[in-house]
């Protein structure tokens, strides 16, 4: 059993934390609210996440980053991606070579399009980085109900190390070289999302929805090889497993935002509704971004902005899409690159 | 415009009859019961399937061979895989080099394990073969509703030749090298199919179910892989597209079928309340029997076996699926052969 910290006192933070502590770990959660905190320790449910979840022995509650990086080597990060870079240096003095760091936030930092592995590599340069993603809302994580993610490093041992440490029956981790492509799958799905509920609230059908995660996998697949991820993992857990999740479910704000928008609400009425800031609306705007600057074709991608910010109007932009000239499923005689495909090594 | 004869009167044959005829083809469409045809010709609506669909001018329907087989050299197979054998031999005769067949049809021949190209290339090997697959339920491609499907040769120019002249607004169609991998995904998802309503009725949650729809798409890509199948053509519309869309839709039967089974229903009792067969359980022998002999590893089809052949309970086989060692999400160092992988030829 070992020592470990979350930080990060929300829904996702608090669920992992639970699931660490059930299996013995003695887990230190870090909140930035200290009323929370002393909730938390007072009370074993934490009052503003998950909250009919009684949260187990073996969880202690901080909001003193001090001890919370002085309790453990091995720091989960579950923070909200675009507050990341403002927290990280007051870590700075407590990160060795030896700490194991596992990121469980999703997204990209919308002002300079990084992924969190750069950000981490930035300020926290000596720490090992795995990247933990995957198709799981919390709170069915926190009930006990069967969920699988990747965890992602570029130096095999971390990605077993977090593995052994996180995996449960009801949590199953599996481990990937990737952390580029376990990253942009769910930094980029929020987009499809937004695609997928106006897909929905225009009574479109199955076959559409279908259509749109197919052809939003394959543009998420192209932005990732651009970006020098294995198209494989994007077929994978990080990829279409939590693209599938977020594009089927009306838990997802982004599904939400982008059936307010289909119901003909402008962006600022969506918001109002929703109540609560839907990260694919900023992920949108880094995202085609990057991919004019890497020459990558993301036709969904490019309606959502057009339809959220350049005042195209949902039927405009279904139409522009179902018009485009008829194409090759991978463009000519596949498009992707051998350096993508490393040689087999297993016949199973 | 072009005369093209569609085989099969069901509902898939009947919708793309009628997508082709309303993009100005002259289709004949071939019925078994004469009574059908009959009926289609006289009201323009078929009255054992899509009834509520008018069909366009321009679908003359036909229950003889040899006038539907003359009629154009450009045949569609919309007909039930079991019984595809047995009917191909009376085209025999009317079969060139010229004559292009896109067979519509999902399934593996359960007695033979063999994929429906093969089948057409034993019986019609002159014939230049093309096969269409994807998430496409018959009667919203028949609404009109917007839908997408991969069409795959071997040859460039039956593809190439398939899409020209069936691509619509509507029905998109986007094409492929990869026949092995179209067939398979649709053949395969169906076993998937019936462990995703299983654990829908299990109240297994969200997560559970995106879980199982990627770690399913993994396996029937090394199964693919194992015959042949890019693994990318899975990752695509008829594969994942289709497999999505049969995982997440209760019209499906096979899905229907997993849920019986998790209400403990026999598979007698569940075939009688669903009144159909649902193609799955079927499948599974053929696709388990087939992985053992290439050495595929595919724990949820052979679940999904276990469940229906073998007398396992639903409880039983989720704890198996739960609790076997931790494994990396593509074994080890990623499996797949560069032969999968060609040379990028296209920045895009």
């Amino acid at each position: 059993m070992a020592d470990l910290t979350v930080f990060g006192g929300g829904s996702w933070g608090t669920a992992l934390a639970a699931s660490a502590a059930s299996s013995g770990h003695s887990v230190c959660l870090w909140c930035r609210r200290s009323e929370q905190a002393r909730a938390i320790n007072a009370s074993g449910t934490n009052p503003d996440y998950l909250r009919e979840i009684s949260l187990p022995a073996g969880i202690s509650a901080t909001p003193d980053i001090t001890e919370a990086a002085l309790h453990s080597h091995y720091w989960i990060l579950a923070l909200p991606t675009q507050t990341l870079r403002g927290f990280l240096p007051a870590l700075e003095s407590f990160c060795t070579d030896r700490t194991e760091i596992c990121n469980v936030a999703k997204g990209i930092e919308i002002d300079t399009g990084k992924r969190i592995s750069e950000i981490v590599g930035e300020i926290l340069p000596r720490a090992l980085y795995s990247v933990l993603s995957g198709p799981s809302f919390a709170e069915e994580v926190a009930r006990g109900l069967p969920t699988a993610v990747t965890v992602a490093s570029g130096k095999d041992g971390s990605a077993l190390f977090w593995q052994s440490l996180l995996n449960t029956t009801r949590l199953r981790l599996y481990t990937s070289h990737d952390v580029t492509g376990t990253e942009t799958g769910g930094a980029v799905k929020n987009i499809m999302a937004i695609a997928s509920g106006l897909a929905s609230s225009l009574g479109l059908g199955d076959n559409a929805r279908a259509a749109l995660v197919s052809r939003g996998l394959a543009e998420i697949m192209r932005f990732g090889e651009a970006l020098g991820a294995h198209p494989l993992t994007l077929a994978g857990l990080a990829g279409m497993g939590d693209l599938v999740l977020t594009c089927y479910s009306t838990q997802s704000r982004n599904f939400r935002l982008g059936m307010a928008l289909g119901r003909g609400l402008s962006l600022e009425e969506a918001r109002t509704e929703i109540g609560q800031v839907a990260e694919g609306a900023f992920t949108v705007r880094a995202v085609t971004e990057a991919a004019r600057k890497l020459s990558v074709d993301m036709p969904i991608s490019r309606g959502v902005h057009r339809l959220l910010y350049e005042g195209a109007s949902p039927a405009e932009e279904l139409e522009r899409l179902l018009t485009r000239d008829p194409k090759a499923e991978y463009p000519p005689a596949i498009l992707w690159s051998s350096s993508s495909c490393p040689k087999k090594e297993s016949g199973v």
